[in-house]
């Protein structure tokens, strides 16, 4: 099958959740090339990076991660400050929300990109899971795709292949790319636990798509290592 | 007289360039309140953190300074590099373009000004001033503006008073404040030296401009120590 971009080359961000490893599923059928990029930013659980290598291993394409000291010197927030606790109250923004993130995320990685030649970063953002995340919507990132684009005086395209799917269709558009079993190598409890706590609101989301779905998490029947 | 955001409080980004000190002259007269904001990026001359630390001083400001360890990691260029040459090609980007870096540096002010309750930051760059660099154009900061508005979901004004300003018409504005010796303060040249050199790039666009206002230079006079 011809490829979408057959010419072109581009950057995942690769966070070691599911949503980025659909996102490294989908790009390896979009674009002739892929290389994947995470972050590490104090968060809290480091096994976050662990599950993008075995990812990238898994896929075979390239996995380069940056140090980003300066997100926790933003202030507080319940994913990089232990102390904080992961709240959710009505009408306010989750103790989860870490301002500026995904304007931090996706800049640097079109910087990142540019440098390696790449002129596309695929990110696994998504308005249906919004759950009070400003910095998931669709807007957001048209307007930024506009503004790294002027900063560095050429044409990026910041490709957002979830953005308006449902937990439950983006693991069907995996179980479409025959890629399912990549889910094993996923990270997406809040609390950090492998096997996963079932308790956060990340747990429960992601156990209500596979559900959804008729679907076992590949991750439940994965050597819990 | 009445300042023009009498009820508001801004943050300056302060480089210790000259630029960066008209800009904190002119928020004292604009703002009820007025922080300053520095970056250690690893540029090759530490002596700007020190320039806007006594610039702050001078001010009766406060001044914190965050340090981004990832630029230099993204990529080679004059500005951080000692071993890469500062050169000037026609009709290529300078070697001191640093891809991304006004974004980075206005995203990160912003959250912090966020953070600490500002809906305003004010920032010295410079449209006439542009030598090659594309993200010094007023349009790429009304395009940040409003993706940082709808990152951290509410309105965030990008101030950029010099943006029209030739350097001989912002030493203007600046004696207009009657600030004009805080000039000693600052520094401008790309070889790091105090007394500058005269001769780099950025020098000769000093000293131009001091000439065509028939002003003699604060930072000539100025102890050098």
């Amino acid at each position: 099958m011809r490829k979408k971009h057959q010419e072109a080359s581009a950057t995942v961000l690769l966070s070691g959740g599911q949503d980025s490893a659909t996102c490294l599923a989908w790009a390896l059928e979009t674009f002739s090339a892929v290389r994947t990029l995470g972050f590490d930013y104090g968060q809290r659980h480091r096994i976050e990076c662990e599950s993008a290598k075995r990812l990238a291993k898994r896929a075979k394409v390239d996995y380069h991660c940056l140090k980003l000291d300066f997100i926790p010197q933003l202030g507080k927030n319940a994913l990089t400050d232990p102390n904080c606790h992961i709240t959710q109250k009505e009408n306010e923004l989750p103790s989860t929300f870490v301002p500026g993130r995904n304007v931090f995320f996706l800049s640097i990685a079109a910087t990142w990109a540019y440098q390696q030649g790449d002129a596309h970063v695929v990110t696994g953002v998504c308005q249906s899971d919004y759950s009070g995340y400003p910095d998931c919507r669709q807007n957001f990132v048209t307007a930024l795709q506009q503004t790294l684009s002027l900063a560095l005086d050429t044409p990026m395209t910041l490709h957002t292949p979830l953005m308006q799917l449902s937990k439950a269709q983006s693991i069907r558009l995996m179980q479409d790319l025959g890629k399912l079993d990549w889910y094993a190598d996923t990270h997406t409890c809040y609390e950090g636990k492998r096997p996963p706590c079932q308790n956060c609101p990340a747990c429960k989301l992601r156990k209500k798509g596979f559900d959804h779905c008729g679907l076992v998490d590949p991750l439940d029947a994965a050597p819990q290592a």
